[in-house]
């Protein structure tokens, strides 16, 4: 507990000063002011984040957290656990989506076994297994406290690694069949709500929908996790990629790096992270709106508003790519236009279109 | 005007047996059915146009047209009318908006003096003046009946050279002071709209706005344009930029190549466009929700939902490289991730999580 303890004390809020300084590049600009919206409001987080008003991000990751979930047991996903491990070997092989649009935007998956049902090796994958998957949350904890703290400091080590690799930028993903159940559950204990956020995962009919809705509640019920307690929460209902990502969303923040939110389980990790210290908040960056229900609510929580439109609901971090390139946009933006300074130098008039 | 008539007619809908052999592709993709969301639309939609189910696009171009609008006299423009000439300069050197981004997406811009008022001669501005700058339209018509065809068969020429080039994808975007009044007037009359249809352009105050819906108005009604008569539409109350575009549209469809909406003066163009021949529609693609109030009124005519929420408003086509990028998502989806099929030969065992 000593690390994650030292970790959360030791996140600071976003660096005001630097935001100042890229909020006036920003102005300076040779168009409208404002007139290039949340790719403005985008450069000067970044800003605070890093500390510094111009920032290019060169090396960029999506982490993925694979790990399987005891609840799959009661029949809540409509795809059978062997995919867990299946889809984690065709991610590394660059055959899944997140591997394609990596690839596409120039940026690393780092793929981590933290606690796939069967013993999995292969090269690439990152093995840092907690436990064989968590234990059914219909007849218990999904885990022990201890478990989910290690979960967790397996995101810590590993951003610390990559940040020490020289990546700049993170993205976050998962493979975990049954993780919307898990995810539900946690969004419903940590935000207060019902049973509207639970979707149908993957594809499940309206009669294994309300199965689901049933099985979850009953989770909660029965393990009464404390709302105020994240890791109390995380390891009753949660599981063990939400752990990991919680980590990584701790760990970008403590080394000032920016890190985006995907999906639902990602984004319950970032709530996570964000009640365990509130600071974290500014390091996140939204990409996509998912499509199950508990992260629009989620999005709430965190004052995220998304910058993609796209009815995905894949997961696997299959978002972030395209939050990458927006990334790179606002940077071009910072650091290749003009300011109207600039143009007077080298024109005979300075027109402010301001 | 024959040009123009044989375009016209020479385009088709969408190729409907590649758009469904690309739907039997992405079904078949190791990944839930639907689960990729509007990547998926969007794979299908650019196997109609180009009559391939796989597609890439490496050739990529925003066209730039640049004039200036008489009805800029009547004081509707926070801005002076040089920047038209001035932005132009600046976008051809690369400091502009839609310079960077370019870059930063890899792909090319072409600006198009169609109509500036000055006389401007610039390394790389393709001169295709029509006149120098429109008439003020709330003194008469805009332009003459000849000079919008002649705007409009500039970008359907223009299109065919950088088809004959090797692109294959297209943007479209603009620079010309005063011409979110032309838009909004095309909007009103073509979409029956009233003057919600007209927002406060590059920054306009409180006063200004209701001064520019006043003489927007005055100018519809002294012209009286025939909204069944696009062309008649665009001469009396449109401008040459609008014109431009509204060809690139008509050129790329006939060409069977994907053409992205930026802004509202794209908007409006590809709305012409589509009105010229309803085909046309199956060639857009959106980018991202400008804030000008007469683009939504457009996108719910032309039933286009854009991918990205920026609240941009700067123009100059500045949205469409992010637009090229999630093409390039949906093209690495589909060329690049394993089928179900293809996974069952190098595994043991094929698990079907559709």
């Amino acid at each position: 507990m000593k690390k994650l303890d030292r970790i959360i004390d030791g996140i600071v809020p976003a660096d005001n000063t630097a935001k100042e300084k890229a909020k006036a590049r920003v102005d300076s600009l040779i168009k409208p002011i404002g007139s290039l919206g949340r790719l403005e409001g985008l450069a000067v987080q970044l800003a605070g984040i890093t500390g510094r008003a111009n920032n290019s991000f060169e090396k960029k990751c999506t982490v993925v957290m694979s790990a399987d979930n005891g609840i799959v047991e009661e029949g809540v996903a409509s795809s059978p656990q062997e995919i867990t491990a299946l889809q984690t070997v065709n991610m590394l092989k660059g055959l899944t989506g997140i591997s394609v649009f990596s690839k596409a935007a120039g940026s690393d998956i780092k793929v981590v076994d933290i606690g796939i049902k069967s013993d999995l090796d292969y090269p690439g994958l990152l093995s840092r297994k907690i436990k064989h998957g968590t234990d059914n949350m219909a007849k218990g904890p999904a885990m022990t406290r201890e478990e989910a703290i290690a979960s967790i400091e397996v995101g810590i080590e590993l951003v610390e690694e990559l940040v020490s690799e020289g990546y700049t930028l993170f993205g976050t993903g998962e493979m975990g069949i049954g993780n919307t159940s898990t995810s539900s559950a946690v969004t419903m204990v940590l935000a207060g709500c019902g049973e509207e956020a639970i979707g149908k995962g993957a594809g499940l009919d309206d009669n294994a929908h309300a199965k689901k809705k049933e099985i979850i509640a009953g989770a909660i019920s029965l393990n009464h996790p404390d709302p105020s307690d994240p890791i109390d929460v995380l390891s009753k209902v949660g599981g063990l990629d939400i752990g990991g990502l919680a980590g990584c969303f701790l760990g970008a923040a403590y080394h000032r790096v920016p890190i985006f939110v995907d999906g639902v389980i990602s984004a319950v990790s970032a709530l996570i992270a964000c009640r365990l210290n509130p600071n974290v908040k500014d390091y996140i960056l939204p990409s996509h709106i998912s499509m199950e229900p508990a992260y629009r609510i989620i999005m709430k929580e965190l004052e995220l508003r998304p910058f993609l439109d796209m009815d995905m609901r894949l997961g696997e971090g299959s978002g972030c790519p395209m939050g990458f390139q927006v990334v790179d946009m606002a940077c071009a933006m910072v650091n290749n236009m003009a300011t109207f300074e600039e143009i007077a130098l080298s024109d005979e008039f300075l027109v402010d279109i301001r």
